[in-house]
């Protein structure tokens, strides 16, 4: 459906990227270009009814704040709209309240609206506004045969905790921008294949996943949860075998190579530990 | 319990109104305010399940746009946040983009991304950017003792059709501030009195509502479903006695004067046929 309306969209020239990346990219200033993202969490999708209100708000901004991330942009002014069932207790949309307020502070993100509802379910969208230096500007259609892959963190089992607690990866971001040349950067919302699937697919490269380089998280179960748990919000990126050396050698930040970029007709395939390959299934968590 | 998130929220410099006007308004470049709205809409609650999904999409788009104008601003960019029921047909989901792409291509809106998930009704929420310059911006808070308030159309039974088709009024904001000098402006979403008590609120101001002088729709059953029915997306406005004097002579929009800004010490109060002052009930229209 969403490939469908992407073919009869047209925009204009102030619009660098429309849909299709993590964020819009529209056209700002000579040195910025303005980042725009949102994300809509849906209890009983996103979120169970019984978990922690706090933690439910700080998600709904943290989410939309990893994909300003993604692109390497810092995270301005955010508008939040909400839908809460008629009875919803003061207490509880006081804390989802707090837990937005608290991670808007945290990443200086300015909650400057939005929208309140009835609705059934609780329902959260919230839409955020950064700033990127066009020089720093990171895309998924970068990626060049030869890049090595890597990840900011370890993954798996994020449906255990992490998917309420997880820190969105901006100064991670920044910091590889401005040290390094990225070529192809996204966060990992649906899993680390099917998102390195969308790197791949904007970039027309296949790619060679290596299964025991990946860190694995503590709540991870397996190899697989690693490789096709969504929302584990970690950056994916990829940068030539010569600043990936760099990378390897940052001392401030680790990151973990995982595996490298290779021609298009390559697939995307999984080298086990005795070195044999087998392609990918990319199945993954999807959001709908 | 917007009031008191609003007391709790701290917006930095680059922030020029934040949360309490129809629009954000953030700084942009030496000549024009970016401006930044979203708005939600609801199965069962801001449009039924069995109604046109094409009007659907189209009002979706056309509420924000109307916030927009509002501020008296140009709408510009918009991300498309959709929650959709696991069987909705994909008829039913292809009417209600037409509809969002047809209105944003006659307002030269730029739809540039969104997200899609699964949820038990169909949940809308459009976040919409644009542009005003800076001498043009109109808020809510501007009102004068001795303005004239003026709407922009007539007013009444919206839910009898006119709330799914309404035209958002972008251009004649637009001619408004090119030729006149406009003191406060708002969209009637709320009601008349409604809205009104939001300007006045916002101005620290009185007014008088001349009964007599309120535009009726066709739809409308009576006076009493102008004065409080939502949705109309009128605009309304106030501007000096001098200026309501050039205005009324415009020829190529028709706004309707209908009253008259007071002291703060006034209240609301409307005026009947005979001349008598009574003070308004402020229950109109409320989304939550």
């Amino acid at each position: 459906m969403i490939e469908r309306m992407r073919k009869e969209i047209h925009t204009n020239a102030s619009v660098v990227k429309g849909s299709g990346d993590d964020c819009a990219v529209l056209k700002f200033s000579r040195k910025y270009y303005q980042l725009f993202t949102c994300d809509m969490l849906v209890e009983g999708v996103d979120f169970r009814s019984g978990e922690n209100p706090y933690l439910v708000g700080r998600k709904s901004v943290a989410v939309s704040a990893s994909d300003i991330a993604a692109c390497a942009g810092i995270p301005q002014h955010c508008l939040i709209s909400c839908g809460l069932p008629k009875n919803t207790p003061l207490k509880y949309s006081d804390a989802l309240f707090r837990g937005m307020r608290d991670i808007a502070k945290e990443f200086g993100i300015n909650i400057v609206g939005g929208d309140l509802s009835r609705s059934e379910k609780i329902i959260i969208d919230v839409s955020l506004l950064g700033l990127v230096e066009k020089k720093f500007l990171v895309l998924r259609g970068g990626a060049k045969a030869g890049d090595i892959i890597f990840v900011s963190g370890s993954l798996g089992g994020s449906l255990k905790g992490k998917h309420l607690k997880f820190t969105p990866r901006v100064k991670e971001a920044r910091f590889l921008v401005k040290n390094f040349k990225i070529n192809a950067m996204i966060d990992i919302s649906d899993g680390l294949l099917q998102d390195l699937g969308h790197i791949l697919k904007e970039s027309r490269k296949g790619a060679l996943v290596y299964e025991t380089r990946i860190p694995l998280s503590s709540a991870a179960r397996n190899l697989n949860s690693a490789l096709y748990n969504g929302e584990d919000f970690e950056l994916l990126f990829s940068a030539s075998c010569k600043e990936a050396e760099k990378i390897l050698g940052s001392k401030i930040f680790n990151f973990f190579p995982v595996g490298k970029i290779t021609s298009g007709s390559g697939g995307l395939k999984l080298v086990d530990k005795t070195g044999r390959e087998k392609t990918a299934i990319l199945k993954g968590y999807r959001h709908f």
